[in-house]
């Protein structure tokens, strides 16, 4: 079983994922999870190897949102960005060969198409409770949090789009979008979980779609 | 309460919304039954005087899902889609006024967004699910179905986008959006109520957001 979890900034959609994660027994991969399983896996040598900072500037690339980099040097190593997103989604692709897997973001839903044990869920909140977890997360002015909030959207939507050819955030590109601000965290992943558990029953891997 | 339900065309979202109207004891209000409310209210007693054809023009206007009618007419009696748009909302809003209520479609959300006891509700499903529903429905063929899907949903978005200045199909312009395809109507009927039931416990009509 694999659980995808898009969500906005702020939304609480990262401590969803965690949660339901550990609720069915599923590893749990987000950005850093997968840059490591990258590295690990040794999908990223020849990228090492090429690039004298490669520490940083392989962290600064997996930060990355957007389809251009602002990184002239990128270009110079020999490696395109579509060689990046093609490392993060090997890595992708090796964790759910493993068994049962959470991922958040990096497109997930888009790199494991074809799999039919698969549910895509996004999380949104309503912006005041969005602005609130980002201050209490980075001790931000509220102002700040606006931008962050704006151009963290922006990103992710820029990000997804590109890669997955969907768009991000809208309905049409998930089985199921919750407000978490309706019923809280708790209870969101309590209601989330239900429709997984109504989806697959469990050691049903028969085709859904 | 006030239940939105917002509908991909082909994703079983107007039976489901009859459904919830029916499991919460909810009046039901599709678009056939709002213009129907709005005559009889009176609202419309100006427009239908001044209008010769106005039985088959009122139809047609609030089959409109376009800012810009093609009906030329329209606009010689007086009578601009602002107005109509103001005829459907009172309709809306006096509908709300006698109890809970299930409204499909019809910017509801918008119209009523100053409530605090209302859940906004997006139905989507897959694609071959939606040709299946339509050609049910009409006996079309599957090109036509096709055809009938992306012009219904450039439809609703525009007359959606246009009206509430939210995303129709966006994720961030609901509450709880769900793909009706993953789990069958009934049991989407099921997990939506699951929903509603936690989010608005009987009884209570605090300010949830």
């Amino acid at each position: 079983m694999i659980i995808n979890v898009g969500r906005q900034l702020g939304s609480g959609g990262r401590t969803i994922a965690a949660r339901l994660a550990e609720r069915f027994g599923c590893r749990f991969y987000d950005r850093e999870l997968l840059n490591l399983a990258a590295k690990e896996s040794g999908f990223c040598e020849e990228f090492f190897e090429r690039n004298d900072e490669s520490k940083n500037f392989f962290k600064s690339v997996f930060h990355l949102h957007v389809p251009h980099m602002s990184d002239g040097s990128f270009y110079n190593n020999g490696l395109s960005q579509e060689s990046l997103f093609k490392f993060q989604s090997d890595a992708i692709r090796k964790a759910a060969e493993t068994g049962a897997c959470v991922f958040v973001g990096r497109c997930a839903d888009y790199v494991l198409r074809d799999r039919d044990d698969m549910i895509n869920i996004f999380i949104t909140a309503n912006e005041d409770d969005r602005i609130k977890r980002i201050r209490e997360r980075s001790g931000c002015e509220e102002a700040e949090a606006h931008k962050r909030i704006s151009k963290g959207d922006s990103e992710r939507a820029s990000y997804y789009n590109y890669y997955t050819g969907k768009k991000w955030g809208h309905s049409e590109s998930y089985d199921l979008c919750v407000n978490s601000s309706i019923l809280g965290i708790d209870a969101t992943v309590d209601y989330i979980a239900g429709f997984i558990e109504r989806a697959m029953p469990a050691g049903d891997n028969t085709e859904r779609k």
